[in-house]
């Protein structure tokens, strides 16, 4: 494949550009994760979300020790093509690694950030013992 | 009132944290901008997104030359404290400066970016005659 829709983005100073990802059948924004040129060039090639850890330092398949794989099914780009919109089936109704639906659970309120989604299934139990 | 609640926020080494705006009504993702401590504070107290613009290096109150305010009906933070989600109502249905709906409207089509969504004004008409 012509890869010039990769040269497209413009990848910030250190060639990542920000992936939200939006479930497709419940319309809610599940995570915000960080790509490079490879991690979206194996995502659309994978047809599954692949990101780039910026604390491991290495491409990261979301939902390889989880199993909440990210199905891939419409990739987005914004009018500056400096972020990246997915539209997702999030497998196992789980993006969170708290083992919540998703990131965003965290509501402010009165002026404190109150946790307001619950935890569908522990660390422990996606994560299995350390 | 106590500000705690923007200490909580891992701002970047730039002092920023991207934020996401979902339009609360269509369920539509808008726009991905950048908020500092002070864009935060002001959002929570006037409603409506303020965003830090990197380019003009100031305090960004969406729609103040366009109209196009986003009024905020709910503010999420992460698991990871670093990433914001506005559920917003978007004013005059417009949030891109181009005119359209939204700004991810590039969609990815065999192996190029498609513009996939209409203009709905046209920016002369948004921003008048320069």
């Amino acid at each position: 494949m012509n890869s010039s829709w990769l040269d497209a983005v413009k990848w910030n100073s250190d060639g990542l550009a920000p992936a939200i990802a939006q479930e497709v059948n419940t319309g809610k924004v599940l995570t915000l994760a960080w790509m490079n040129r490879e991690a979206l060039a194996a995502t659309v090639k994978e047809g599954r979300a692949v990101y780039w850890s910026r604390a491991r330092r290495k491409l990261w398949r979301k939902g390889e020790e989880s199993g909440h794989v990210q199905v891939v099914k419409d990739v987005r780009l914004d009018c500056d093509n400096d972020t990246l919109l997915l539209l997702v089936e999030q497998q196992g109704g789980i993006a969170c690694h708290t083992g919540r639906e998703r990131c965003f659970h965290q509501r402010l309120q009165d002026g404190r950030w109150v946790t307001v989604e619950p935890v569908i299934k522990s660390e422990q139990e996606i994560y299995g013992k350390k």
